[in-house]
């Protein structure tokens, strides 16, 4: 018995006339008045089902074959032939139809073969993966982890696994998980009535991560380029398309490396996945463009054709003023951007994506390098046309009396960072890194509006189901 | 300007002769008395560091080049020469030589050229990547990392990111972490005094995930070859060398796989990663033989060179009982095997990893697959030697009335699992999947003792540090 995945039995690895067995779910099936059944079946190796045209003549054919529904699961014995029906060039001619898992009750099962809406399909994130799209979703999101591991390893990147589980706080002011075994109805006190994190697993207070960032940090003034790709916390009570509590994030972070630098690997980054995507998954990128978004194909082939343009931050403020247009929210030097500025920014001023970089010191965080201007630090913001800020990133402040002052001004407290400090009086090196989001690449990629659709299990307010 | 990696310098990428730069870390400093220092600088990117020899003509020679210590960073121009010293077969004749940054007070350096204990590495677990051994540990990580990715790629799985937080208990027993935003000082309560859940973040009690396995079933029943690769969690107070309360796992589920599809899948996944490790970090691997155990290459190379021994549980009992041995544990059967035997197992009666099979069905989980016999069920455990168990797994139970029974015997309530259940009452299909502790992986191919050696920032009680 040969077993074939069906990607291979469509894309012609078996010959006419070879026999093959294919399993998988039932995505539809449709009887002829002639005593022919046509069962499409998927078993998620690509986007297409394949068709098995199953006769009469199968001794099951009555009892079993014309009982098949949407979700049944089956292993189809048949010869390769060529496909008379359109969209296919093969298809299989049914020698076999053994049914594996019967559907209880099809009237009530929840993915019937009609479109859901995506709110429909997320109560049902243990079942979806088997619609067309959250298939979909999946192999680009697969295909696109894939080339970032592979983008940073081919340069000489190691990915570095940095704690989930953490008793800082990258950003100096993130809205925190808190991890605990505390038992909640008989918690430990201090003698002054405080909870006593003493007592709790890690001996102190500890909360999910918001970013690998100053931890990779101290691999890349060691290993020189690094990477991480994992999962961070956010608990923001923020219920948008955009926003998860849980999400994954890569962060590179290069020694002897500048703001241009930075700028140069985003670029050449997102170049580099989106090639991949539009050549490993032509098939699902195809039915994105059809059913999602029309210019999801071409939105990613603009954004490898084109050079990002660089502009400084202070430019891109009088650019907005003098723009003529009406925003919601007014622009003035020393506010961060809106989504509405980036976005006339990326699409309509300059027409690609745009690197937007040395904001306002006052408005970032204290770890990025102060300019020689006494008022701006070397942040930047990736802005995509067609989503606006797709990656933040700066050089690292390595010069540990400037580190100190920002900390001061900021009131962060010095102790706290006494290891951060450490790679300062060590051997320092300039180092700057960024930060991507994956999910919203994942949705940038596809053209799917909420970023709850392209990860498995999304959590978010009120809801952590499966 | 030719910035070059040392590593190829290294390897001989550029002429003798030619001009390049290279950026790194002091590793030594040596003067010999005609006036010439003798620099090592590593930037890692390979385990060796390259040696600068600075002749005394450099301007800053007497002002900088002889003050530099252990962990200053550099910037090195100079010409490729054949090195006249042993080891290696290039170096580098500087003519410039910048500093970037000294290391204040050499003398209280925590990372001083010396052979550290590992324990003390640990307490510097943000200066440690800069030694020879975590910096080795890291690139092997790396290499593994990206092996497995790439072994599970070119077979057609998908990577799958299960959730991180999570309300439910894939073990059924499992000691869990509470993530909670819950503020302790003021908890909300039920009417009856109990802690109100509905008022958390999730809107009910929610914990860090001891395994994707049950998430990522749902995904094998649509797309057949999926796996994950995350970090999960346990909140065991087990200070022991093989024990981490943050670590990464590895987990393969496959559609239409039974249990011997499962150790064919184990066997060929260890093969191809100990294969790229020996083959991509030769230099890593030859310093863990030499200074951390010297049967590192050795025993990776007998696991590549033969085949696995499959041997059912009840037939290893017999074994151990009749093999004249006496153990700190008795055998008997029905009762879990302690790692005495499992290490007699694969290193003494084979001599080369078994894969147990067929567990009594009464210690193990109630997921897995009951065997026809009434005692035993579809699971195993690959056992390797010198470390014992590396990966356990097993067939699903896709049986409904099955998995119902073990549910009730085991006290488990069937509404808490009813998306799971779902996936037996829809097309349901056999299949099965393994679980890896990636540390473990690590410390079996370097040999490194601790666990807590083989991950950048290691949890376990009492201990969150960085």
């Amino acid at each position: 018995m040969t077993i074939a995945v069906i990607k291979d039995v469509l894309a012609g690895k078996f010959a006419v006339g070879d026999t093959v067995t294919v399993r998988g779910w039932v995505r539809t099936r449709r009887d002829s008045k002639a005593g022919i059944s046509f069962i499409n079946i998927h078993d998620g190796t690509c986007f297409d089902a394949v068709q098995a045209v199953a006769p009469n003549t199968l001794s099951n054919y009555q009892n079993e074959v014309v009982r098949l529904t949407t979700g049944c699961s089956v292993v189809v014995t048949g010869t390769v032939a060529e496909s008379a029906g359109q969209g296919q060039a093969f298809e299989l001619q049914a020698t076999d139809v053994e049914v594996i898992g019967w559907v209880e009750d099809p009237d009530t099962y929840p993915m019937a073969p009609k479109r859901h809406s995506m709110e429909y399909l997320r109560e049902f994130a243990h079942l979806r993966p088997r619609t067309n799209i959250t298939g979909a979703v999946t192999r680009v999101r697969h295909c696109l982890a894939q080339a970032v591991h592979r983008f940073f390893h081919e340069r000489g990147f190691y990915w570095i696994s940095t704690p989930i589980i953490t008793t800082s706080d990258a950003e100096g002011a993130g809205e925190l998980f808190r991890v605990s075994t505390l038992d909640l109805m008989n918690l430990p006190r201090t003698e002054n009535g405080q909870v006593d994190f003493k007592e709790d697993f890690f001996g102190k207070e500890a909360f999910l991560t918001v970013s690998g960032q100053l931890n990779v940090e101290t691999y890349a003034c060691a290993l020189s380029n690094v990477y991480t790709f994992g999962p961070t916390f956010r608990a923001e009570n923020s219920n948008t398309s955009r926003h998860l509590a849980e999400f994954w994030m890569i962060e590179p972070e290069v020694a002897f490396a500048d703001l241009n630098d930075m700028a140069a690997l985003a670029e050449d980054m997102l170049k580099y996945v989106f090639r991949a995507v539009l050549e490993e998954r032509a098939d699902d990128m195809a039915f994105f463009a059809e059913r999602i978004d029309k210019e999801a194909i071409s939105r990613l082939q603009h954004v490898i054709d084109n050079d990002f343009v660089h502009m400084d931050y202070t430019d891109a403020v009088e650019i907005l003023q003098k723009c003529g247009k009406t925003f919601n929210y007014p622009v003035s030097w020393g506010t961060d951007l809106q989504s509405e500025h980036e976005r006339y920014l990326a699409e309509e001023h300059v027409g690609a994506p745009v690197i937007l970089k040395n904001y306002p010191r006052d408005i970032k965080a204290f770890y990025m390098r102060q300019n020689d201007d006494g008022k701006t630090v070397a942040a930047m913001d990736v802005l995509a046309p067609g989503i606006g800020e797709i990656i933040g990133g700066s050089a690292r402040e390595e010069r540990l009396d400037l580190l100190d002052q920002r900390l001061e001004e900021m009131n962060l407290p010095k102790e706290e960072y006494s290891w951060y400090r450490d790679l300062r009086r060590y051997g320092t090196v300039p180092h700057a890194g960024f930060g991507l989001g994956f999910e919203r690449l994942v949705a940038y990629v596809t053209g799917v509006q909420n970023i709850r659709d392209v990860i498995p299990f999304p959590r978010s307010p009120k809801n952590a189901e499966f």
